[in-house]
């Protein structure tokens, strides 16, 4: 391959040799620097609370304006929220202005099927003058999140994006990412684009009234996180299951922190964060739990059904002799545990394989699905054996069939 | 700042400490890498011709499927295009398949202003199975690249995209870059993203066709890089104005490479490929050019419009005191003597102003206008003068004004 430097920095080339002789062909290497800012905080709309202001800067260096999208299931539990914005933006954000009004956005997967949602925050970009080097600062769930940050990704071909995300999911792993998308032609995340936010700013205080459900959700990813990267996590998440279930938000905490951590610490050290090549390891599981969200008509939410398509490849993985039988027990027991349900009527059907398909084709090139090979180990195998899936579907109905009070354990 | 390196090479952040201690607040700062192909070629869909076979690789490394997109206009000139596609890829791309049909794309700007072409061009990827490294190819002019090269890059987040230019403007110019969008809400390129292209193909043979006009368009373009950049190349063009002007290819094919050349050298070494910063110098003249497009409905082509807006701000640069008068009067009689009008009513629209608002809104942060200083010796200003511009557009009139034969100059 010839590098740039070799073509661009030849003598003749940079003075020009005034014969149009071509230095071509060239293949020319170049890098891009991204910088993505992550911030953990409570509270972050008290004007008190410098976070905000520290990482949108100084108004006179940027385009000075705010346009804020809120998930509407926020919303319901916080509904002074256009107040909390306007007075931040008021007496925290001085030399800002908030665009008004606040957007809303429906939340949930609905966001992200109904393209209108898009052309409504893309002409909502245009219409209140929002620059290049101005802000848009989207609050709410990962749909919310996904369908905001692809329209900032694309006006103007890129506006600066400050997300918020509400949920456990979106704080332990969605949220975190540099990824966008919405849903076309029936197949998730269809269009999208790869985009670092100029900010993630995770609030703790939203944990506080989330519904159960999604109270839960994010700990799949946390236990996904765990199991590909960091075997004490595993162990802080298992020591932590119990007061977990009694929505203990001081043990929550941590597990939330240390889960965003590890996915950014993926993105900055993976050398592949715009997924250019074949292997996508955080997708661990992901494979039959996309396929599962749709085939129950999003019933099952993506973090429980990464609960499910988690302990589908480590029972698989245990099944064909990569992992120890105790290590796929001892997920199973965990996740069972945090209360996921591992057992539901769309596991049998025969379409979840398509899954497989969906999934290479995504990614690109050929299949490549990652497996465990131990806790922390994980291993990439370009094959699946449906019969051994299929058995290991039935395993897991039996592994984490729950014993009725008094019945004997085999 | 604190560097990613900082914190995710600490012991405790790596094993984890398994207390869930935060490592945050993270500036997680990264790259990414980009391979850009450039190849100039002629016959380039001859199946004896390795040029496209070289740069899409071995079929069993990739999706092993080209999805083709053909401006209308082109198929115009080349009606047997299809068949010409069918039978490289049979031919000379053994192992990869050729989705079926070809499709058709409207040509020039009508392309970007509906958005029902980038819906059916994001539709025939997926319809297509089309995965992350298999190959859209589109052919065509600047336009037609722009919404086939957004929709590659927004489907699955990005499919690989392989351009051939046919115009001199998209091979010396546009369709070198990593740039794709469309029109919405009124504003040109609105929508869009940065992508860098898996390769660019110029193919010399589709310049025989064009039109006169289309014939020039490339060569404003190639004043304005030479401008910035390079003053041997400028005088290479003025040496070839007359035989450009007899549409003499052996003239033609060395200026539209080197424009091509200095455009992509400009992406690899200006460290700043994706615009984040306040500053787009290749934007020279580009001001007024995009404005006077849009106020003549499209009647000036782009090529048209840039030739006026580098020659107003030339003179303007006179006029200002940074360049010598001899020089802008060199840049406008090189413009005229290549067949530009630099003259034009909606020169004399008041609404000709909102271009530099609407510049400084896309770019975002503070104007910032690119003057010269010299002859390759641009300079940055971030004011503009609107009564020494109007002054200069009357200039420019009089510059420009031919005299009739057998008049004497004065």
């Amino acid at each position: 391959m010839t590098r740039c430097t070799d073509v661009f920095d030849r003598t003749d080339f940079r003075q020009g040799n005034g014969h149009g002789q071509p230095a071509v062909p060239v293949d020319a290497a170049f890098g891009v620097e991204h910088l993505h800012r992550l911030r953990i905080t409570r509270n972050a709309l008290d004007p008190a609370n410098p976070t905000l202001r520290e990482v949108l800067g100084d108004p006179q260096k940027s385009g000075g304006r705010v346009l804020a999208f809120v998930d509407e299931g926020v919303v319901e539990s916080w509904p002074d929220m256009d107040q909390r914005l306007a007075r931040y933006v008021a007496e925290g954000l001085v030399g800002f202005e908030l665009a008004d009004p606040v957007r809303r956005v429906p939340g949930g997967e609905a966001a992200k099927n109904d393209w209108s949602v898009f052309e409504d925050a893309v002409r909502a970009i245009h219409d209140e003058g929002i620059c290049r080097h101005s802000y848009v600062l989207v609050i709410g769930g990962g749909a919310v999140l996904d369908v905001v940050g692809f329209a900032a990704a694309t006006a103007h071909r890129g506006v600066r994006l400050v997300r918020m995300p509400t949920t456990t999911l979106a704080q332990a792993d969605g949220g975190i990412g540099v990824k966008n998308g919405i849903n076309a032609f029936g197949t998730k995340n269809f269009l999208g684009s790869f985009a670092v936010p100029w900010a993630v700013i995770n609030d703790e205080t939203f944990l506080s009234t989330l519904s159960d459900r999604d109270w839960r959700c994010g700990l799949s990813e946390a236990v996904k996180v765990a199991l590909l990267k960091d075997e004490r996590f595993l162990e802080l998440i298992e020591a932590s299951a119990d007061r977990l279930g009694q929505r203990d938000e001081a043990v929550l905490r941590p597990i939330v922190r240390r889960s965003a951590e590890l996915h950014l610490q993926h993105i900055v050290t993976s050398g592949d964060p715009f997924e250019q090549r074949g292997v996508r390891p955080l997708d661990f599981g992901h494979w039959s739990a996309h396929k599962l969200e749709q085939l129950s008509g999003f019933r099952i939410k993506h973090g429980e059904a990464v609960a499910i398509g988690v302990a589908l490849d480590v029972v698989y993985s245990a099944m064909i002799g990569r992992l120890a039988g105790s290590d796929a027990q001892r997920v199973v027991d965990l996740l069972q545990r945090l209360g996921f349900l591992l057992g539901d009527p769309a596991l049998g059907d025969p379409a979840l394989f398509d899954g497989l398909r969906e999934f290479r084709e995504h990614l690109g090139g050929r299949l490549t699905i990652t497996l465990l090979e131990g806790i922390g180990r994980p291993v990439d195998v370009h094959h699946i054996d449906q019969a051994r899936m299929t058995d290991a579907i039935g395993q897991l109905a039996s592994m984490s069939a729950p014993a009725k009070p008094g019945e004997q354990t085999p």
